[in-house]
């Protein structure tokens, strides 16, 4: 890139000869407090501005456009062609949450029609994701235990899937949708990759056929138990004694087709049905070898008998037991948050590929009521996936019609395929799993974010290494907080940055930066690089104070220190504390014989140093300029005998 | 102020005229990641460089320099003249903490001697206050009834005291005295108008002679205390039944006799030896009064007899019991870091108005370590206390000596003039104590605050009504917490600002803001206000969105849209959301048939494109420039046809 910016040097057009003369600082047109408040409130819940289309169309058009705000499908299916079906069966990780695989296939009907309706994406296929299904099984395994009271889990699942709901679709209504952006890429990235690794573990269990397994998620528990859960009971049997062979073989053959077939897709995205077909084709394969084996008595687990039909209701089922009340509450919040940042994430990567926007909000609102109506069909936590949207996009579909195939497509399966899933081994649902979350571990962007910031870097790796040692809800903590943390932290130290002329020109610039730049001498030139408010005028004070200390025993004894210009051009906004910052500035310079003068306040800050002005009358004629070029004339010129020196420094 | 912009524009002096070039944006000097770290740790955490007076120092200066950092007795001793002595005698707060009186003169004796030898600033007068006894005695009183179980509460005042010191004495030893910095001017008008109204409403017992009296901190419970406390057991007798007039009478009057010294030594500040001497004159009159009349035998409680002798070593009655060890540990944090923000706030106060620079960090390790010592010496939480500060600085004191003096006659008070005090009435200590908190309600800063900053005046209040209808800690946990969602807001929601040119200047500029400001046809000039990092992407992205279709729908058909400038100036760091969304937008605004061009990235941000652009390439030729006026015309220039209707637009 350095090249890049030579190559322009080249150039060396002039920009033409102008005058500059001393403009005058001016305050914004005058606003109320309420005006004010108002757009303030705007900003802050409504920054897509949703209602611009309504404005100047007849009522009747507004009618339309009202509806079809709420109910999205009233916008695409009267375009819709039958060329844009596709099928798309999704891969049942109702095991990662100890439910039972057939509640996967459930939340794998209802919720794609409900999204299909109200949901503005047209790419986004909706169902159960890992990495939901990892967070609520684990959370919930606190409070009960699943193998023997698997009646109350799945009370409990659905319960949290309608606390989950009614979070999400709180959100979207109150317009708090920015809160998932406080999950950074950083975070995510590291969690992820911590999550896929818990998970592949935790499947381990059915890979290599164990009995006996840990309940807990953290690495280290689930490895002892991998090689040393015989060792506690039975010292002197050998290590590993309870691994099936038969099941080791089964899935590392399928676990290697299925990463094989993966591989294949990415290097040539042309065969993308491959990573689509595979899963599908494993199932359908697995089961015929179990079945014509009868490997089902050779140590290999099978799913065993579903039941056929469609979702029962569950709305009964949903258990508000003050004692589970606390426990439900908080998956449903956790498990909400995070499919709700998969779901609106893979939503809006998809949409910025085709060039359409997708309403952050209203996805919530969609997504909410998704997982509200789910939790009474007996369907648990559900949101868009990432991964079958991609499958999605890359066949082509073209709105959310494809959610409604997928219901279709599990709808038959309900009513009259499920005895046929039967001999289907566990091995190879864990394969499926372990081939998917793999694909989560992202190498390359934790590579890049290492490259490019190391404090993000830092967060990704507390992320990842919070999620496998200590516990997938408080990785997930810590790296939000760190990243919090860096917030403030930017603020509460806020970059002051002394700078020089670039000679020749009126632009003043970053001394560190611009080798050529140069101190005017008798001026020190800063800007702050934050708003100036209550964290940080402690700071500033002791920091400034720094900079003039430095100033006066680097200058050469000829030119005192006489003047301090600050620049506000990157000073957003100032509360009461920072005004008082200022006031007290400009009184300890005045002491130590320095005259201080601000540059360029921007609007908020010029209207509060306006009406600070009111109360305190701190500032002089000379204490405000619209640039620094101009600040450094109109001051040197006050001082005749230093303005020659000033001049010839600068101007030649 | 207006009218000094006006007046200023009549000057109108022409700066010179000179050429503008293009000018590369060049990067800092390549620096290496740990010396990265190294500076961004010693901004965070020694931003007042301690250490610079030591270099290039000979090795002996430098011990001396050494021992005086440590023990700034050394620096001001030899300077010592015996014109600077000056007396004061505290008011005992130990009542407030429901401590016996005798803790307060304790108290008011070993701590000022520990701080005049470790202390930085020469005003501050050390002691116990107001808001952390009360604090303390309200946390505690949670755990322990101070009637009922007095040793035990005396045990765990003692230990609290400890843990508040070890914990002041950390966050200076790790230099993380920036945590006192969200405690905003805002919130701290408002916690202190509050907690004065519930101390007062707490001495209304001792006032009005009330025998019982609730327990409870907030100000329905104190009110109804007062005006009901018969009600409940005897319903027929007349209301106030409870109260002594004798009491009544004597509080009263006592109470208008200090509020009018008060009063008059502010409007006249010669005078001030009259606020001063009230409180002491106060007590020996009473005092006087009640042995005279012998009126404790007519409804007037009196303090009772009080040993003499000097504090009586503690560190035995430190308790470290299970039971209450969260209790005390959470007190002494509170009470810890709410009595570092009045010690250092006072110390800066004071050392600004002489011009001298107080080091917040080696403050909390002298008031930590005072607290140490005191825990161990029958003392509770001590700072410096910012009434007693301001009556040393009004005295004319101008070294920490005054707290030697004082401690001085605290010591002759413990020895020999005990006795005397057994007949002062508690009515007395109780008009004093409200008399002094009533100077802490300030109702014109808030006034001030709220002409200011409605943000900040809601912090304010949130901080006051929380203080009087919720609880001490609770009222200031939720200022806190809005003051830190405040700065995070302002990062999620950053400012975008439209600017424009300045006729026949180079200057750009809010157009809101300046009203002569003009569009320059075909550009978007957009500035950010803030760091772009993973909490804004999502923003920015709907927000420019926003502000590409205004102007599309804005612009006359004759010169679409053609050129986005984001101006970068005010943007002190990107992480990497922030990098992914400036490639983002440079594909998603070439869709849209736009050229995006960054103006002015500062260090870090330029650096981070660098390394960005080593990966993904993504910035052309045009994509970088300096200044905003070299941008347009760069960018005009390439297109002839419209460069004609630029140039006339601009720079006639």
């Amino acid at each position: 890139m350095e090249g890049e910016c030579k190559r322009r040097g080249e150039g060396q057009v002039e920009i033409g000869v102008m005058m500059e003369a001393v403009h005058k600082v001016e305050a914004a047109p005058p606003q109320s407090t309420v005006d004010k408040m108002k757009l303030r409130f705007k900003e802050t819940f409504f920054p897509d501005d949703p209602f611009r289309r309504f404005k100047g169309q007849p009522p009747r058009r507004k009618w339309v456009l009202g509806a079809q705000y709420l109910f999205p499908i009233l916008d695409w299916a009267p375009n819709y062609s039958l060329s844009f079906f596709k099928s798309d069966l999704g891969i049942s990780y109702a095991k990662l949450a100890n439910l039972p695989p057939i509640i996967g296939l459930y939340s794998s009907f209802v919720p794609p029609l409900v999204y299909s309706v109200l949901g503005s994406s047209r790419d986004l296929a909706v169902g159960p994701v890992s990495i939901a299904s990892l967070i609520m099984g684990s959370m919930l395994r606190q409070a009960v235990n699943p193998n023997t009271d698997p009646f109350l889990f799945l009370q409990l699942a659905f319960t949290a899937t309608l606390f989950a709901g009614i979070f999400q679709a709180s959100l979207g209504i109150l317009r708090l949708g920015f809160i998932i952006d406080f999950l950074s890429k950083a975070t995510l990235v590291g969690f992820m990759a911590g999550a896929a690794i818990i998970v592949s573990l935790q499947q381990l269990k059915n890979l290599l056929g164990i009995v006996h397994f840990t309940k807990k998620m953290a690495v280290v528990p689930v490895l002892s138990s991998v090689f040393h859960n015989t060792h506690e009971k039975k010292l002197k049997r050998l290590l590993f004694v309870q691994w099936s062979w038969q099941t080791v073989v089964m899935g590392i053959s399928f676990l290697a087709f299925l990463l094989l077939a993966r591989h294949v897709s990415i290097r040539r995205p042309k065969l993308f049905w491959l990573s689509v077909g595979a899963p599908l084709a494993s199932v359908i394969i697995s089961t015929l070898v179990v079945f014509l084996l009868k490997a089902q008595n050779h140590g290999i687990s099978i799913i065993g008998k579903l039941k056929c039909g469609l979702n029962r209701p569950s709305w009964d089922n949903l258990l508000f037991d003050s004692t589970y009340l606390g426990t439900t509450m908080k998956t449903g919040i956790v498990t909400g948050i995070i499919s709700l940042t998969e779901g609106i994430a893979s939503g809006r990567t998809f949409a910025s590929l085709r060039g359409y926007q997708v309403d952050g909000n209203k996805e919530m609102m969609a997504i909410g009521l998704m997982n509200i109506v789910g939790s009474c069909t007996s369907c648990y936590v559900t949101t868009g996936a990432f991964s079958r949207s991609a499958v999605n996009h890359n066949a082509g579909c073209k709105t959310a019609m494809s959610n409604v195939v997928m219901a279709l497509t599990v709808m038959v399966t309900l009513l009259f395929l499920m005895p046929l899933f039967a001999y289907t081994p566990n091995v190879v649902l864990a394969a499926i799993i372990i081939g998917a979350v793999i694909g989560l571990i992202d190498v390359p962007a934790a590579y890049n974010i290492w490259k490019l910031d190391k404090v993000d870097f830092l967060v990704c790796m507390s992320s990842f290494l919070g999620v496998i040692f200590i516990s997938v809800q408080q990785g997930l903590a810590i790296a939000v907080g760190l990243s919090i943390f860096r917030i403030l932290l930017q603020t509460t130290r806020p970059k002051t940055i002394a700078l020089g002329n670039i000679p020749g020109t009126n632009i003043y610039r970053d001394l560190h930066q611009y080798q050529d730049a140069k101190r005017v001498p008798g001026f020190l030139i800063l800007a702050v690089e934050a708003p100036i408010n209550f964290a940080n005028t402690t700071y500033l004070n002791e920091r400034i104070t720094r900079w003039i200390e430095n100033e006066n025993s680097m200058e050469d004894k000829e030119t005192n220190l006489q003047f301090l210009i600050l620049d506000l051009s990157a000073v957003p906004t100032v509360d009461t504390s920072g005004i008082s910052f200022l006031i007290d500035l400009k009184k300890s310079t005045e002491k130590h014989g320095l005259e201080l003068t601000l540059v360029n306040p921007m609007g908020e800050v010029m209207e509060k140093l306006q009406r600070a002005n009111e109360i305190h009358d701190f500032l002089g004629v000379n204490s405000l300029h619209l640039t620094i070029a101009e600040a450094v004339f109109s001051l040197s010129s006050q001082n005749k005998l230093q303005q020659q020196e000033v001049s010839s420094a600068l101007f030649i």
